[in-house]
């Protein structure tokens, strides 16, 4: 089994178009047969086809993968469904079968999509350039659940192990950036919080060179609305790593070119920070960058095409620059591209 | 027992400035010796005083008053001690001992201060009028809390009496506002949010003429950032509720203007959103407007004291259109006042 093979994941609404997008330039971008792309089902979808938003051979198939490219799941469609029955319930056990414990989720601003920002000018900077590292397999996500009649419960528990293994993965990225990690909990209230932090703290000694800061989570998210620019590096937990990095990614006010990387011990998964957006699936306007973006990080993470990668960066750069955009990101001035139009350009430019 | 009474907390940092002006401007609108004020402590400076952050004399004192006004606590200086010592354990007693479980907190910008949003003029929009109403004596503020040697970790708990109690108020506001609701959860994840959104469903039964939205928390976030326009009331739990009114309460540039309610079957409790700041304690610099403002609800809610309190809003008005502003507020030009001297213009336009 030499050849390298990528599981490819539709899942709901805009995720078939912006995957199929992304192999077409990944596919480009390699040489063709270098890779076998193999489709999977997952989500609201796979619900549909085998009454499971999780079935056993997409399991199969992302554990035999290099490396494994996600769209979107979820739709008012499965709103009804039993929880364990709904198409996130299907991306939560993916995410634990995997042990993909890290979540990293870049926040960046392209300037040419500056004023996009809901953010003043004064407040985005020149610049914006966020690490999140979010914890994925812990935390309320998994913590028992119970239900009895009129009361229900979730418990948010972590281990000193887990917010070690996160906390040195965050310190590594600072190490290569700007030498700054904001910790993110609620201390002043949470037993797990307090744990989280004493453990950051720890983790903190063995990088003496990173200058650590602990915001608590209401802080945080204000924060990140009126002063974003004193970000780096941040690490936290699941619930607390899902809001934040939503508030980050939506003041770059390109969400919709945001990747997003899952990894831990084995195969990795990488999906846009964007959700299945059902209202335009199918109408050829979502835009597939993101999708491409987390197609190139998987090519230079998980296959070692570094090179490759960095052409497809480039390409999107381009195609930026030249004024193409598709209508998510369309400021004044420019004629929106569609789905596959603005793949087409993409490739071009490679 | 004829005179009313009204419990002063003054607490940490900017605490004590910001209620000695509100207590003025109080005293001044309802003429002399028709109340008493009466002073108790909380938090880091209860504490320091008694090795309680909530010392029973002050508890006592709270439910024998009418209403009661609360400056901030917490403070680094207090970081280091244990869980149950720390200045904002002594806040979530008193909140569960008066058993205030509706916090009402009100975003809204004040024209003269539009400037001051971090917000683009086209998104803040012409105004901005939030009510958000946050479940305070319940979730995982208040579940059970363990931990194990390397093992931390909180419940999430909510029944179906606790939810129904906050939704029937947060209906109850819409009734009189613009009869829109938008119910804040996580409940494609949580049990504990499956349980709150079929609740709310269900009281919303009785109210025909409101209309009713469920957002995911993460998304909640980001539509308070990119269109915060769309919502009225807001009802959500105790910790989402902690997170989102801080948004709320920033994009509005106002933070500094922001009172809130506390309410159950009980004495109410009154304080501003910001913190107590203690990095401008006792500089004459921290502006004392939210809670003047929250003073004047205490005395319109539970003193039945509508056109003294009437005054008090309008005279705060006067003041900002007069061109008056502390400095967190100051925007190009004005020259910012001191605590005290504001509180004087305040007291000279009642
Ligand atoms: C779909 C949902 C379960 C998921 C999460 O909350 O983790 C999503 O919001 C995300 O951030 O990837
Ligand atoms: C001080 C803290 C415990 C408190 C909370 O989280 O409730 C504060 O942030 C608030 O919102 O009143």
């Amino acid at each position: 089994n030499k050849k390298l093979r990528v599981a490819v994941l539709p899942g709901d609404g805009i995720g078939r178009e912006i995957t199929e997008s992304a192999v077409r330039v990944m596919r480009e971008a390699i040489g063709k047969d270098k890779i076998e792309f193999i489709e999977g089902d997952i989500g609201g979808i796979a619900y549909d086809n085998t009454g499971d938003p999780l079935p056993k051979e997409t399991v199969d198939l992302c554990k035999n993968s290099h490396g494994i490219l996600l769209g979107a799941v979820g739709g008012d469609k499965w709103d009804h469904l039993p929880g364990d029955k709904r198409p996130e319930a299907g991306l939560l056990r993916l995410r634990k079968e995997l042990g993909v414990y890290s979540n990293l989720r870049p926040a960046v601003i392209y300037t040419e999509l500056r004023e996009a920002s809901p953010l003043k000018p004064h407040i985005i900077g020149d610049k914006l350039d966020i690490m999140i590292v979010r914890e994925l397999t812990g935390g309320i996500y998994f913590g028992e659940k119970e239900r009895i009649e009129e009361r229900a419960s979730d418990k948010m528990a972590y281990s000193k192990y887990e917010v070690e293994r996160i906390a040195r993965i965050a310190f590594e990225q600072a190490m290569g950036r700007r030498k700054r990690i904001t910790s993110i909990d609620k201390a002043n209230v949470l037993f797990s919080s307090k744990l989280w932090r004493e453990t950051v703290e720890e983790v903190a000694k063995s990088y003496p060179e990173v200058e650590v800061n602990h915001l608590y989570i209401d802080n945080a998210a204000m924060q990140m609305v009126i002063d974003p620019g004193q970000f780096d590096v941040i690490v936290t937990s699941n619930m607390f790593g899902d809001i934040i990095s939503d508030i980050a990614s939506v003041i770059t006010g390109s969400i919709g070119m945001l990747p997003s990387a899952s990894m831990g011990d084995g195969v990795s998964l990488y999906e846009p920070i964007h959700g299945s957006a059902p209202d335009i699936a199918d109408k050829n306007i979502a835009n597939p960058m993101a999708t491409i973006i987390s197609g190139a990080m998987l090519m230079e993470n998980s296959l070692n095409m570094m090179e490759e990668a960095q052409r497809i960066y480039r390409a999107i750069e381009k195609v930026l620059e030249a004024g193409y955009r598709t209508s998510d990101i369309s400021t004044k001035g420019g004629v929106p591209l569609g789905t596959r139009e603005i793949t087409q350009k993409i490739i071009e430019y490679l």
